[in-house]
């Protein structure tokens, strides 16, 4: 046994009306008590299967949010990152519409563009610069951005989240080519968007089995 | 604090004659004492200031090998991976040449192929597996295979390299054209490979501010 500290931290991610938005939350104690941080938390060795699991209950305890989706960003460990002591936390990221957040309602989360982050204790900010990297990173070739998008979305509000996401317009019909090869929408049937009424548009979902992982493409968009 | 098994595993990765290879070590205590496993060992509080520094340091002790390149895996954690109770492994990757694991001459490091792996204890056949995807994906839009081929090499060696990762022929005019765009070679002045005498051809290497990290290609191969 060596005595390290194993907390996982949480990079909760959504779309806010100016853009990219991550989830933070008033420390409730010790080290920096009261500065605004990543949920996190310890491992409970007594009731995480794994650091997968730890993820989850931290961001359902803390958000009120249980995620469709969350992959591991990377571990972040060393002697310096932590006042009480060599330390290892295991991060996690994220993706859900804003909507979500908003019906949690959950008191003290807080949406922070990622641009105009706040300073963070630890090394919470190369933890969310790295999970903003990975996000734009994977939006290029796969269906990670459909997370952040509602249930029910036409192809034109997917495309400006992906544009969104990538920094860079996308042409629409290379787009839509890229979505069919994706092969993970599906029309919802008897759902039209109408508030463009004069030409109501097809509504799309995620098809069951990419609710909850990702479509790849071979090359990407 | 919680009670924690923290330690470093790496997966040392080669080219042998016939294709990819890891570098198993017989485990010298119990758990799976005598088993073949991933060259691995605990966190140093007192002597590693992160993980990367742990499995420089594990690497370097237990294979005699200064790796140029080392990236983190992902982290590997739960109750159930490791006898000794809950556990997280950082997995980290390298790769080198076969000539310098030879050279080495580690007593106990064997290369195994990594479609021919035995039993590994732990989870160490996932990491593995997960470290060949890695390598196998980067393949396709970094200079990652670059560190298995040696200090100097010809184009067409290397595209044989970037070919076995990648498990498909690859054009050689495209090649020739992806490899200028990532721009991370250089010729080497007055090396020429003189083993066919007729057409010798010219011997490159890596340029010395990519010997220790990646070019990135923006689409892929």
């Amino acid at each position: 046994m060596n005595d390290v500290i194993c907390t996982v931290d949480t990079v909760l991610l959504t779309l806010a009306d100016d853009g990219l938005a991550v989830a933070l939350l008033k420390r409730e104690r010790e080290p920096y008590k009261g500065v605004a941080a990543l949920p996190g938390g310890y491992i409970h060795t007594d009731k995480d299967r794994h650091g997968f699991d730890a993820a989850l209950r931290v961001l359902k305890t803390k958000t009120g949010i249980d995620v469709p989706y969350l992959e591991q960003l990377a571990a972040f460990s060393g002697a310096a990152r932590d006042p009480r002591g060599w330390s290892v936390s295991l991060a996690y990221y994220a993706l859900v519409p804003h909507a979500v957040i908003a019906a949690a309602g959950h008191p003290g989360v807080k949406l922070v563009g990622v641009d105009r982050l706040p300073t963070l204790p630890f090394d919470h900010a190369t933890i969310v610069a790295a999970a903003v990297e990975r996000l734009r990173s994977k939006s290029q070739y796969s269906s990670l951005p459909c997370f952040l998008v509602g249930e029910l979305f036409t192809l034109p509000q997917l495309q400006r989240v992906y544009e969104a996401l990538m920094g860079e317009p996308l042409n629409k019909v290379s787009f839509r080519r890229k979505m069919a090869e994706l092969d993970v929408l599906e029309a919802a049937e008897g759902h039209m968007d109408a508030s463009s009424p004069s030409r109501p548009a097809q509504l799309y979902r995620l098809r069951p089995q990419f609710r909850d992982r990702l479509g790849l493409l071979k090359r990407g968009l």
